[in-house]
């Protein structure tokens, strides 16, 4: 829940022992210390607007609409638009999941995408399913990535030019077809999609190579 | 794993004791079964085509690329279309990460986009997250909500007059502007979004209500 934000955690007839004896995970212990426990569902949902269960298909009651979590999530952020009001996003017990009574306070279900032939999940990995989705951002710019500057033109005529020159001294190079293979080399190194800074460091060894291989002769 | 399909778990340096105990969520035996060990990464990841770490902000090496998982997961369907060789998704430990020396062998490197103020994942999870996130389909049709049919205009016309003649007869409507409160009631009706089946209910309950309110008069 802290990873992806969601910071409010509800708790129907929660199992007192464990309950006092969680430990949360590194950093969420805030998440924890502000949980509340409520006697019952109605009561734990009164202020939401929206009211969304977890299911898997066997759970499927045909009164109450199942969407997929890709659509669900839609679902839910739309509703978040334009409505003040909270949305409960609502989880079973690990073993027995949502009761028909727990369902029947659903607006309607979601259900992760899992395979049909394992469709059951561990609890805690089914909700950071769930709040990841709703906080995945799909046109996110991957700023993340903006460190790689593709290298320009002229350092990568100056690797083909190293790298052609040594593959000449090398004898790689047939004397006859050196124009075609001067064409290959330099196809060759644009594929490599160097960046900046390798393409300098790439350029660094073919030179020292190149000159080790004139000072042997 | 086995939630979202991917049957094959490769291990590197595991600790024997944890392995050899460790028992599979209900269902995905066969995964643990046929995990297989190995001495190294380079030998562990040998016939990949692809080898993507799993990093946060914090591990970040500037010379490799690293994309948020909502990108990284475009990119690794689109390297699985055009290869036929496997793709790696590695994870390191769940107290450690992976090493600068692990990082090295990956391509590219990935993030779930947690929140800055709580990066650090349980292992667990930012595993399912990955795998969702990599079988997740945001144009899957919801064809689970298919048994949802909307109730036809003639279903919503009989509730609408069994609800306007219990107005009435109740005194709620002023004989003034029956007509008004009519189209009211009519378009309240129609924002029920009502199913056929539930429209039917809902007409079983007035005429139900009416008659009793006839009889007691």
């Amino acid at each position: 829940m802290s990873n992806f934000g969601f910071l409010e955690l509800r708790l129907v007839n929660a199992y007192g022992v464990a309950f006092r004896e969680a430990r949360s995970a590194v950093g969420a212990s805030a998440v924890l210390a502000a949980a509340r426990e409520f006697p019952s569902l109605a009561e734990a949902t009164a202020d939401c607007s929206l009211v969304v269960g977890t299911a898997s298909l066997g759970h499927r009651d045909p009164q109450t609409p199942l969407h997929r979590l890709e659509r669900g999530a839609r679902l839910m952020k739309r509703h978040a638009a334009s409505s003040p009001r909270g949305i409960a996003l609502l989880f079973g017990s690990e073993k027995f999941g949502l009761s028909n009574d727990e369902l029947s306070h659903c607006h309607w279900l979601m259900r992760i995408p899992t395979r049909t032939e394992h469709e059951s999940m561990n609890l805690g990995q089914a909700v950071a399913v769930c709040l990841y989705e709703l906080s995945r951002d799909g046109r996110a710019p991957d700023h993340l990535a903006k460190t790689f500057h593709a290298a320009p033109s002229e350092s990568l005529e100056r690797i083909t030019g190293a790298l052609s020159g040594l593959l000449e001294r090398s004898g790689y190079t047939n004397p006859k077809t050196a124009g075609s293979t001067e064409l290959k080399t330099r196809r060759m190194i644009r594929r490599l999609g160097l960046s900046e800074q390798d393409a300098d460091v790439w350029l660094g060894m073919l030179r020292q190579i190149r000159w080790k291989l004139g000072r042997d002769e």
